[in-house]
């Protein structure tokens, strides 16, 4: 299951950026499996890793080799996600991206691996080192749609969007591309995301601007609570376009980071709409609460709520169990009887209880919708923050059950 | 689906604690819902209660009642939480305490009230204050099976035990019953708890070791991480044994709480056995961790994993799932390399990866079992917690989806 369209939409290339899509055979003989990104000279590269302690050989290869020099090629594999691998799992990782230095006369350290699939299996090397040299030939500009598709798990479509837009005459594109249908795909671990733009930015402006936007986008999604050993997002900035964002003081960077955070939230919703045995693409939007934190604590217990979550998949509007959801987030004291519930615009919950205007008819009718939102007004402050969730459907448990069997 | 024996034990009376368990018909015609416990003169009351924010009119009065003197009576419905009821849901609850009050002649904040079933809804008062009078007739000793019965909601199963034991040539029998299918049973709420005992123990000295007992047992068990907002446990003390219990220095206090504690664990674990859809009973027991705290996050976040909780359910010995719970959970650094994680006896993580003796057959024999025990040994300090959960199933999706339809 799924919601939304599933279409990919066209994905402009960025100058600067080259993107091969070859098979290795890592885990289904001729599946293009394995993405090599190439950059051009003086891009840089930012990235933001998951906060998993056991994060896979290749996210602490990759954390190394971007705090070392530049970064000229990302290698990503599907299929394995050498992660609880040992030592071992290292030296794969390292093997790799000599492999991918030496076919393109580069430093190892110059090249970021990424792998995602099955933890707890070590790498078919010989395959994957020998399916390398093969990306060098196919090298393309327009490569984002089968990048999209080569980085693909258990994704049941390729996720991906560009936004061009004009700042004084001049234009600047990015396009990225995302994969996940979990936040933990268990065995079949990763949330990558790859993101590139023809501005140019330092590299320390690039880190900035990824860490705030993916905080407001991929770190404010949820399938199941759980997170991965894998999960990376990478933003590129070639310069290719000749626009220079300078400092978060330009005019141009305010712009560029509302055309950033959009394109972050498309790429992550399209995760969430892709959610395991998702039905319902549902926004619980917190407003008014003490600060950022009490907004995100309120928001995440209650798409975290199994309750809330399975009477989503029922279509029933069930206050009750959003109420107690709400009344079991860890924060500090507040005034029940101000807190107001919504659904999209029907108010379901009031002065401690049902709302006394609210009608069955009313809330049905907007669970009965496959997007919902839910409102919670606390009344209590101005902070105000917004997650996205999937629901918990009989799917969800079919495909997390029966996944290795 | 429920796991363990269905059958509930001897319950033996408790001398000084007479029952009445009767019909007022509140959801179902015929249906014996009313529960009414009469404490004979100079017994103590403690009680705990739900820590949701929006805690049902029942809880509050009880928590006043409780902090103004000494309790006489209990009353508990079923069928009805009245709870996101507002004001006249605390009307409500004092109306019915007074009708008890009227009917056996004492104060009506002498009365605890208790109410367990469908959030949102208001009492039928005609029928439950009508039925309320036939509860003076009925009481007798031997009434702790009824009661068992008398205060389920969706449970599959009543919920009982006793425990006896000598000290000094003199017996101390304590008997208790509790309900509860899921920490939140959503509009049909809450997990109850009655326990009593024939020692004299003084007010102050009951409640430690109430809220010391609960500590180790209710709040040691989820079912899906949900709290609920009637959750309440009460223990009563009627001193007719003659036994007096003065002082936690007495050597008779730690032989007490620990056959106190033995019962509660007994009462709480019976909850998980009738959890929602549950096919497993599955003990998280943490060791070794540099604080409870630290044990008690690991220990939680292991046990409210979706992922690991379907995995339980499919029987599929998922160390993966785990590691990365583990992984997630929110505390201070610690040294991976050294983590063991075992199922029953069998390593299946050490040197930060997968076991290296580990076989598939081994975890695949112990995740068969109903019973299951996930041990997490942190290596890094002396404290060890331990949880008890059942498994994510259908039937789970199934009952908390299909409730109201």
């Amino acid at each position: 299951m799924a919601t939304g369209n599933p279409n990919l939409p066209t994905l402009t290339p960025i100058n600067g950026v080259k993107i091969a899509t070859v098979s290795a055979g890592i885990k289904t003989p001729g599946r293009r499996d394995i993405v090599v990104f190439e950059l051009s000279e003086n891009s840089t590269v930012a990235g933001v890793f998951t906060k998993n302690r056991f994060c896979a050989a290749p996210v602490t290869l990759s954390k190394k080799h971007l705090s070392e020099t530049t970064a000229k090629y990302l290698v990503v594999n599907t299929g394995n996600a050498n992660a609880g691998t040992g030592e071992q799992g290292m030296s794969d990782a390292v093997a790799t991206c000599e492999t991918v230095a030496n076919t393109f006369g580069v430093e190892a350290n110059q090249v970021l691996p990424f792998s995602t699939g099955v933890i707890g299996e070590h790498l078919p090397m010989e395959r994957l080192l020998s399916a390398i040299p093969q990306t060098k030939d196919a090298l393309i500009e327009d490569g984002w749609v089968d990048a999209a598709s080569g980085i693909m798990t258990t994704d049941s479509r390729p996720k991906g969007a560009s936004v061009s837009f004009d700042f004084n005459g001049q234009t600047i594109t990015l396009t990225g591309i995302s994969k996940g249908a979990g936040m933990i795909k268990p065995n079949m671990a990763t949330m990558l995301g790859y993101v590139a733009t023809d501005a140019a930015i330092e590299q320390n402006l690039l880190q900035a601007l990824l860490t705030e936007t993916a905080t407001n986008s991929f770190n404010r999604i949820t399938v199941d609570s759980d997170t991965s050993t894998n999960d990376s997002c990478i933003l590129i900035a070639t310069g290719k376009s000749g626009v220079v964002i300078r400092s978060a003081q330009d005019e141009l960077y305010s712009v560029f980071k509302q055309k950033l955070q959009e394109l972050m939230i498309l790429l992550a919703q399209a995760i969430i709409r892709d959610g395991e045995g998702a039905t319902k693409f549902v926004t619980i939007q917190v407003e008014n609460a003490v600060s950022q934190q009490e907004a995100l604590e309120v928001a995440f217990t209650v798409a975290h709520s199994p309750l809330v979550k399975t009477a989503l998949f029922a279509s029933d509007p069930n206050w009750g169990r959003i109420l107690a959801a709400v009344g079991r987030a860890d924060i500090a004291e507040f005034d029940l009887n101000k807190l107001e519930i919504y659904l999209d615009d029907v108010c379901i919950v009031r002065d401690g209880g049902r709302a006394s205007d609210y009608t069955e008819e009313a809330g049905q009718a907007v669970m009965n919708q496959e997007d919902i939102l839910i409102r919670i007004n606390m009344a209590s402050g101005s902070a105000s923050e917004t997650v996205w969730t999937s629901d918990l459907s009989h799917d969800y448990v079919t495909i997390n059950a029966e996944y290795r069997t």
